[in-house]
């Protein structure tokens, strides 16, 4: 039995319809990051870095979206959502996630949360409008460098998928329409007619 | 036959290390970013993203440090650098990973690259002035809740030594003494006296 934790409009989505999509026995608790829930002394006992997501397994808690999704994928093989026993290819889905997580959603982050990296108000007000651009860019090399079709690593659909997806639910807040990106934009399109990602938005608008 | 692209002072070191420590055969390739070389056209055919680490293989050309550094452990598993075997395991180490590129590089990064996500000399001092801390409590929280020791993940010696090393030589430039962190710092003092890592220190000084 598996416990995860997340919270709406987060990045937890992308682990969330991977957890769907793997067909996985798991009870979802949302923080409330409106309440500030994941600075309370009980969920920082579940996720030190007072974030999203985090997975309750039977022998720990693991967190950070790459491993989360790899390790849905390893552990729920029937589902056939990465592919591990090729080294190349495998290090192919690893270096999407990781340039979804250190750059696109950096990027991403310092539009609502440039109080991690800066104090003055000037200072977030120039993140924030520099995010912009840089979310387009980032997708402009998605678009032309990473995104093979019709899934994102190609024929086959993985963990990347709604990974992508996630973060491309951003871009509307950064005014970039996803239709800028013929490839990207039908992906996004052909997400949400997914019955697991039906599932997981009906479940943060409830 | 590995072609690896580098340069001096960044994160491609983990992954230099990597190889040393993996036996690998490969040809090292600087690239001198006092020259701008990252941003050349033949560099950019290369890792359209314009930065280092970039790994070419027989199959085609790999880029971010935690999909390398599992690649080089996974073709190379006589080095026995990471337990692939085990879904847990290896989620903490792609965990330990994920926090290295995704918020510690990051955090490090708004000093001297700050120019990435603000234009404003006001904001890029501000960023500046804040990193220093904001790597400080990377490092509380590495040594409190992640470093187990000897080696990060244990007792066994694994991708992520090289790559917590790495950062590790980044706290002296925000003023913090790496030894400030009892376990982190002895892992610092030790992985200097190995030889796969003399070896590419002397490479980046050469």
């Amino acid at each position: 039995m598996l416990t995860f934790y997340w919270a709406r409009n987060t990045c937890a989505r992308a682990t969330h319809i991977a957890l769907e999509d793997a067909g996985a026995i798991y009870e979802a608790r949302r923080v409330d990051f409106a309440k500030g829930e994941q600075r309370s002394l009980e969920y920082l006992k579940i996720n030190p870095k007072g974030r999203v997501p985090a997975l309750v397994t039977p022998r720990g808690i693991l967190t950070e979206t790459p491993a989360l999704l790899v390790y849905i994928a390893q552990t729920h093989p029937a589902a056939r959502l990465a592919d591990l026993s090729d080294p190349f290819a495998f290090a192919q889905l690893q270096a999407f996630a990781s340039y979804l997580c250190s750059t696109v959603h950096v990027m991403h982050a310092h539009d609502p949360r440039g109080a991690r990296w800066a104090d003055e108000p000037s200072s977030l007000a120039d993140m924030k409008q520099k995010s912009h651009g840089n979310m387009r860019d980032c997708f402009q090399l998605i678009e032309r460098d990473l995104f093979k079709g019709p899934w994102a690593l190609g024929d086959a659909y993985s963990v990347i998928d709604p990974y992508l997806f996630t973060i491309s639910n951003w871009l509307a807040a950064h005014g970039v329409d996803v239709a800028e990106f013929p490839g990207v934009g039908a992906h996004f399109r052909r997400m949400n007619e997914r019955e697991s990602v039906r599932r997981v938005l009906a479940a943060e608008a409830a």
